[in-house]
């Protein structure tokens, strides 16, 4: 069985992660060790600085993910710091924020890095098109899930069987999977 | 005469700092090439990382300034990203989030990061508090600065020699000429 090293603190991503990729035969581990994470506008690099950075340091195979909601009103804020910002001021304020703009669309990304050590780093993309609600409604997820909606519910209203059918680190794992497979 | 290589692409951050040091005998030369800024919840790690990687590349002594606006009623948002968030959602958003707020309370906070090769970065930190002001005011300055006040106008409101009195990036220079003079 193919063994990946997934780098991350969130217990919520490495569950949905391994869940995903243990379907197609990939045993995950979890490593919570860290790793340095850039500033930029976008995840990819982000990601890809992190794959590679600790593939050097454990000498091993490893995996990243680096995730965030987009709305396009606000010109991709909070983007690369969704974490920060949700900690900082939270849904409340994202939709107040929103108040007076009429475009409501929105995507979640999760961007998978992935590093052989010795190697550069390769990256997949995942993207949830949807829109940010009037108000926080739902009570699963976590994060910006109950004012992100896809298809008249939100995220939180979702159940993370359901929310994982459709979500942006799916699509990103899937993409990732089939490049593996390709590989061997 | 002492010379420093300040690694910025910020001309206006440069011309401070040049000009401060430069009452002080300290030559200051602009490098633009940039270096990799961490995700921190506070700003003295990503100055010292940053002084530190570039101090190792360029094999040369170096300083780097890492500066945030720090909101109290919003846990310390923008701070490490108030670039970012500036670009992407700008002062009057900042104004509308802290319409409920009755804590208007802030400070600027500047870090400079100094590294000589083969040793750790030490880093200085000045801050500067004051108000988050009901509008913008003021034609001075750039970024916060029309919704900073100190003592009743805003940073906008004064000319750049007067605001640099009070600047959080003038007192961490002043720690810092201090520390490099105490090493001679």
């Amino acid at each position: 069985m193919h063994k990946i090293v997934f780098v991350t603190s969130n217990n919520g991503k490495f569950n949905e992660a391994r869940s995903i990729l243990g379907a197609k035969k990939i045993e995950l581990l979890q490593n919570t060790e860290g790793y340095p994470e850039l500033q930029e506008d976008d995840l990819e690099p982000i990601a890809s600085f992190g794959a590679k950075w600790v593939a050097e340091k454990l000498q091993i195979p490893v995996m990243v993910d680096d995730s965030g909601l987009f709305i396009n009103a606000l010109n991709g804020f909070p983007g690369p710091y969704s974490a920060f910002v949700e900690n900082k001021i939270g849904n409340k304020k994202i939709l107040r924020l929103m108040e007076d703009e009429e475009d409501r669309t929105a995507y979640f990304k999760s961007v998978i890095g992935y590093c052989e050590p010795g190697n550069d780093a390769v990256v997949f993309t995942g993207i949830v098109k949807g829109l940010i609600s009037f108000e926080e409604r739902g009570s699963g997820g976590f994060g910006y899930d109950p004012i992100f909606e896809y298809n008249g519910r939100t995220f939180a209203e979702m159940s993370s069987e359901e929310k994982n059918k459709y979500s942006h680190r799916k699509r990103a794992l899937e993409k990732f999977f089939e490049w593996l497979s390709s590989q061997r």
